[in-house]
């Protein structure tokens, strides 16, 4: 698969992604499509955002994995309403998957719906869910040469988390120049916001959150 | 893409593919393509290993990457004959890729060739390049469920390399249970070789660097 990938794919699951925008247009929600390597740590920052927003924003979620539902299981314990798909294989999840998924989904009680898409930083960029907004996190533990190497998902996301910043305390057993990401992040992409986080201690937690409610009362 | 991708594209990738065994074959070389998520310490791995090795045995890269050439400067530091290829969006390498880059390495003065795939966990376990095996990198960081969740490249990887394994003294800070990880591996690939390496110390290449000299001695 290459980014220009065959028009006649990205057609269809552009009329399925159109679909998916109109519905969550009708029910007033905002939706987000979570995107990074495997082991960055989405699951994790999502669980302890939907305990910091808990009273404020109701957020539902769709997982994407190739399989298992270890990931719905960690969200299913915060109580929020989560389904999960499976790829069996596929490297990237589909406007059609999601459609359905949606369809299980309380739309008339959340204000936010978050996809956790297959842990992949490079075909997930191309094929749009129908979400408001794309997410990319990157841990400091896999290096500051990402978004030089993989531009699309930095180009395109409207936020980038920068996330495990509670390892940047280990000095030398770390590199990670934030300031070179930073700098190569925004040469792709002027306008991405950036936070540096901590989904294990809640560093960072706070600015990231008022993002997303200040988001979702526009 | 799906691993069941169309039988036309793996097809014609495997004619290619075939045509690199036999290139390696003529020349008595051993190829292995080695395949992780972005940021897992593979071009690291390379570096330390071909310095290890260095008078033993004669060792070659192939760098894939989306775009840059970073990954190659890195290796052509070592003075290992090293040829980047950029795939420009495409989310691993091709064998007819890997066969124009071949005719660029001196083979009449190699042992070993090592691919360095696209950083992705999914698409490249499914694409073969004429290798005679596969080699998975995970890192610590990337958590204890990476086989369970991405069970393709363990099912078909000769060996695993679990990298960076000096961040697991920080105790709590990285939760990763290595049994867990092994018995995950193993379930899908009873013979896989287990190897835990830190390409920072050097931690454990002494067994790594022994198997490669055992494997390109037969």
């Amino acid at each position: 698969m290459k980014v220009k990938i065959g028009k006649k794919i990205l057609n269809a699951n552009e009329s399925f992604a159109e679909k998916n925008r109109r519905i969550f247009a009708k029910n007033n929600i905002l939706c987000f499509n979570m995107i990074s390597s495997p082991g960055s740590g989405k699951t994790t920052i999502l669980v302890r955002t939907i305990g910091e927003l808990a009273g404020k924003i109701r957020i539902g979620i769709i997982e994407g994995d190739i399989q298992t539902d270890l990931d719905a299981q960690r969200i299913r314990k915060t109580r929020a309403p989560v389904v999960q798909i499976n790829t069996k294989g596929g490297c990237h999840l589909s406007a059609a998957q999601v459609n359905k998924a949606i369809k299980l989904l309380p739309l008339d009680r959340l204000d936010i719906i978050v996809i956790e898409n297959v842990g992949n930083l490079v075909c997930p960029s191309v094929f749009e869910l129908g979400e408001a907004a794309k997410i990319a996190v990157l841990s400091v533990a896999e290096g500051d040469d990402k978004p030089a190497k993989y531009p699309e998902i930095f180009a395109r996301a409207k936020a980038m988390l920068i996330n495990k910043i509670d390892l940047l305390d280990l000095g030398a057993q770390i590199d990670f120049n934030i300031k070179r990401v930073e700098k190569d992040a925004r040469k792709l992409n002027r306008k991405i916001e950036i936070f540096h986080v901590s989904a294990k201690t809640g560093d960072g937690f706070k600015n990231w959150c008022s993002w997303l409610m200040e988001l979702s009362k526009k």
